[in-house]
């Protein structure tokens, strides 16, 4: 299995047992998710942005617009920071400080490409079969003038590191804690509700598979 | 009811029509969420990590570690940006250009205070009240020194922008979609799954109301 290089941007200075630099990982943590947090430094400060996202190989695929001022920035080479965030769960220790949470997070740091023409439908629609799979093939495709204003960003996997918390709270076994009290995780998860009809859907017309497939892959 | 200012570094630039300054939605969406994603300018690169939040008052508080970099630069008087995003909803939508997703997300920005002393106490308990309600009486309350291993900052709420997408997915009305396709909403929310004991919990002890009740309450 492939290993991710750990560089000056991605050591972590904090609970460094918690890196993880199996790429697996890092794929399977950005294959659950749906949006990364990207942030890009303009004058000075740091903009955090959420985006669209999906993993394309070995490339983060980021949707955005043309008129965007990331986008723009991005497009002009600006070094970009990436992170997905899954929270698995909430830990219940008994203790205050150790209390914490259960998550999978992956920062990824780059320079990505914009992706124009052909490359650009492809990868329009490998974001759309990671948000809405099966939607691609339900509904009209994008105009010439829908992909000309639309970014897909390819940011490169070479250089991530991702931090896992995973499992039972931990504790010191003999530092005052009530060894009574309940203890343990409470876990968390994505859920979709009911799907909602636009008030334009005329009478009659079902829900498609393809929305009941994406609620029960969350 | 007391609005954001909007800032040249809180402007949006893309999609203006969707920038809320009402300062009760920005309390309400943080409110809901557990997380921000928190970006400084390292070296000139954003590093962005995920951080326990909670919002007091006019305040966003974080918690980390004193070891950690973020919070040493942020105690040094860095710049922080915050931006904290709860997905509401997938949106299908007759075209793949008009599908999108419905979520609230607020981007704070300024210079962080770091609590010490009795209100550092104060504000990891705020952060515990919110984070997992009703445990700070269940359990041991922080030791002296795991307090001086903990930081717990203080972000202003003075300086930020919150975006809101929601409803209907939008489409003009003559384009080339099939108007007989299902077009509408697929709600997403947090759920929470079956409490699980650690694994030295005794037989008989019961989960908590505490837990029960921040399961229902996400």
């Amino acid at each position: 299995m492939s290993t991710l290089p750990i560089t000056d941007r991605t050591r972590l200075t904090r609970r460094p047992q918690r890196q993880v630099t199996d790429r697996a990982a890092l794929h399977a943590l950005l294959d659950a998710a749906l949006v990364a947090h990207v942030a890009l430094v303009r004058e000075g400060t740091a903009v955090v942005l959420p985006l669209a996202c999906a993993r394309r190989g070995d490339e983060l695929l980021l949707h955005g617009s043309t008129g965007g001022g990331l986008l723009r920035a991005a497009a002009a080479g600006a070094t970009l920071t990436a992170t997905v965030t899954l929270l698995d769960g909430v830990v219940y220790a008994r203790s205050v400080s150790d209390s914490s949470m259960n998550y999978r997070s992956a920062m990824v740091v780059g320079t990505a490409r914009v992706l124009a023409g052909a490359e650009a439908l492809q990868g329009l629609r490998a974001l759309s079969e990671h948000l809405v799979p099966g939607r691609w093939a339900e509904v009209r495709e994008p105009t010439a003038e829908e992909l000309a204003a639309t970014a897909v960003l390819a940011l490169p996997l070479a250089e991530a590191s991702v931090k896992v918390r995973a499992g039972d709270p931990s504790s010191a076994p003999d530092d005052g804690e009530d060894r009574a009290v309940w203890a343990g995780v409470l876990p968390l998860t994505a859920c979709a509700g009911e799907p909602v009809p636009a008030a334009d859907v005329p009478a009659g017309v079902a829900v498609p598979a393809s929305v009941w497939e994406r609620a029960a892959s969350l």
